[in-house]
């Protein structure tokens, strides 16, 4: 990949020439997807060609051939990285959704964008276990907590949260629009060319 | 991925909402890369978002845990293919620039798309072995004549062609201005939403 951008007038401006990867790690349930997807029609709106990476569409698509071990975890959070850093390099502003428990996966993925000259933006989405039980959107926690699933993040598999994220999203009793508020202002402050100033 | 398009104004009908994905298929050393290229960069003058997705770039990052084995290649063209129905869901055009050297892969990844509603252009560019020869651009065949690589497609490794290609280019002898107008007026009478009517 060599950085390409759609060259319309008045949208060059509107893309990263270097590219720019937004990462949202954080427990199932924790609202990532939802906050990915707000996120992204949000800066589409604003002329800004965007990409989600969202694990579990990858789980069907691209990672389908990985279980849920730790390396199969590992190398599903290696492949979106290596996704995220061709479609950033095309001037695509790429925003992946994705558990990603392990802390030394995504420095691993970081590194990668570092050699490849892609930003990496990491942010945790911080909401504490005990609501994203509650919320179980896909049900994964009555599953694992029957014992009819094993390895869940969370319950009996271990999430690692950031040492040091760029952003940390308490995500738990704000609105998505809010949220997405806070992360455009992080972008902005960070100069991401992909977020103008409005 | 649901189908996600940049919506500045004037921008949205330069998008193929359900996406489009252009696979060039061929010999080492055909045009397959160099052709992606001006495609791509032809398409972005007239304002359609797109990603080259190429055969050698992903096997520096996401392929890089692949071999050339039969297995390996079957595993690379099946990555290729869902990366690619990813960022054509979004509503990107995609072009693959991949050997992809096995009938039966290829057709497998023309069923994936087909099972997520992306079109998928195959598209076979058929430049003679002798000439790919000639031209060596990477100096493979001369390395696996001499002996000091194995498993080159075209030399001792087999190249299947397409039995029924959307499109044959005959790549010797054209400029590739002229290759890139057979392709967009094959994808305009295709009526691919990507490619306005200039």
């Amino acid at each position: 990949m060599t950085g390409r951008v759609p060259l319309a007038p008045g949208f060059s401006q509107r893309l990263d020439a270097t590219g720019t990867t937004l990462w949202l790690t954080g427990l199932p349930g924790a609202g990532k997807s939802t906050i990915a997807e707000a996120l992204c029609a949000h800066l589409e709106q604003m002329g800004t060609a965007c990409v989600h990476l969202d694990g579990d569409d990858l789980r069907r698509g691209l990672n389908s051939d990985l279980d849920f071990t730790r390396e199969g975890r590992s190398e599903a959070v290696r492949r979106a990285g290596e996704v995220a850093i061709v479609a950033a390099r095309s001037g695509l502003f790429v925003v992946v959704s994705l558990v990603s428990p392990f802390r030394s996966d995504r420095i691993a993925v970081q590194r990668r964008h570092a050699e490849e000259g892609v930003d990496f933006v990491e942010v945790w989405v911080s909401t504490p276990m005990e609501v994203c039980e509650a919320r179980d959107p896909k049900g994964l926690y009555a599953r694992a907590r029957s014992g009819a699933m094993v390895g869940m993040t969370g319950v009996d598999d271990p999430y690692e949260p950031p040492e040091s994220p760029d952003l940390e999203l308490f995500a738990d009793g704000c609105s998505v629009g809010s949220l997405v508020r806070v992360l455009l202002d992080h972008l902005l402050l960070r100069g991401t060319a992909a977020v103008p100033v409005e």
